[in-house]
């Protein structure tokens, strides 16, 4: 799992059906207790807001999260942390 | 998922028949609102042409966008953002 | 597999409901002997505590370590070392 | 997907049952037209020659381009390019 | 795939019940016939031994290595080469 910040979030009207509703949300990464030079864009699972800490899962755990078998996703935020990293 | 901006296209001709039909653009990474020097090619799902700002799935995930499970993909195309991020 | 040593944990109360009941453990990796400069975030799958060795099943063989082929997971700590690797 | 040229092989008698027949491209990474210093090996799905440039398919997917979803593989080539990159 | 040197393993008794009779390995990777700063543990699926090249399977395809769909595990080493790399 990947811990990270969210810092932003990104649009998109043109999209494959199977991603209507997702939020997208930009997410710096956290490692050791500081931000680091890493990004990723991943689905909100849970409701995350900016300037949060959360927790990703990857890879086909990703539409495991969303409870989709088919959803067309790689990354989705699955908690958010009790305590801020950093 | 990837952020990042389609910038060309390759072609093959010579390819496995679960391929045809398909077009491969190549697309440069976005990180925090900048180009950066990572780059892949991933299946178009969604008509996006060169300059535009995609959103991109990968892995397994790749197949489900595509809806056909047997395609031998791991990167689509699955939106187009709204926004230039950079 | 991934080998590296746990030095912490993180909370996460407001997290999906698959993930409830799982201890997410932080893990810097070993690589030949020595730390480096890499982190994950891994379910505890063993038992492990704060200054063990590990070694982590990444991607979906982190639900087969888990037995729950729904968990919304992409790590797992699946085996705690012998020996102290560094 | 990764775009690459093809730039040797290598030979595996003592392999599990499942590999039989496949041959081990060695692969140099094309990074927006020039050679990078990345290296993979891929099975050949497409009868790729040396100093070809071809696209490859990683993950899950390098087993449907097989058409074997028992294969032990974790990357094919699936075509060759028109063009050369570089 | 991944081509690569054992160089040595990691023995760990208490660890998942899956994962009871496998043997991991310890990989120094090879890129371009060299010896690279880069390291993975894997399971032996074909009685490799230390200073052997090798090529390792990683991700959902290492578990058709060991033909157990439940196992796991995300790297097998699935062939041993007949020609050291460097």
């Amino acid at each position: 799992m990947i811990i990270g910040r969210v810092y932003g979030s990104v649009v998109s009207t043109h999209k494959l059906d199977g991603l209507v509703g997702y939020k997208f949300m930009q997410v710096q990464c956290i490692e050791n207790g500081a931000l680091v030079d890493k990004f990723l864009t991943a689905v909100d699972g849970v409701g995350a807001g900016i300037g949060e800490d959360v927790i990703i899962t990857t890879g086909s755990g990703a539409r495991k999260a969303l409870g989709k078998d088919d959803a067309p996703v790689d990354a989705v935020i699955v908690g958010i942390l009790d305590t801020k990293q950093c």
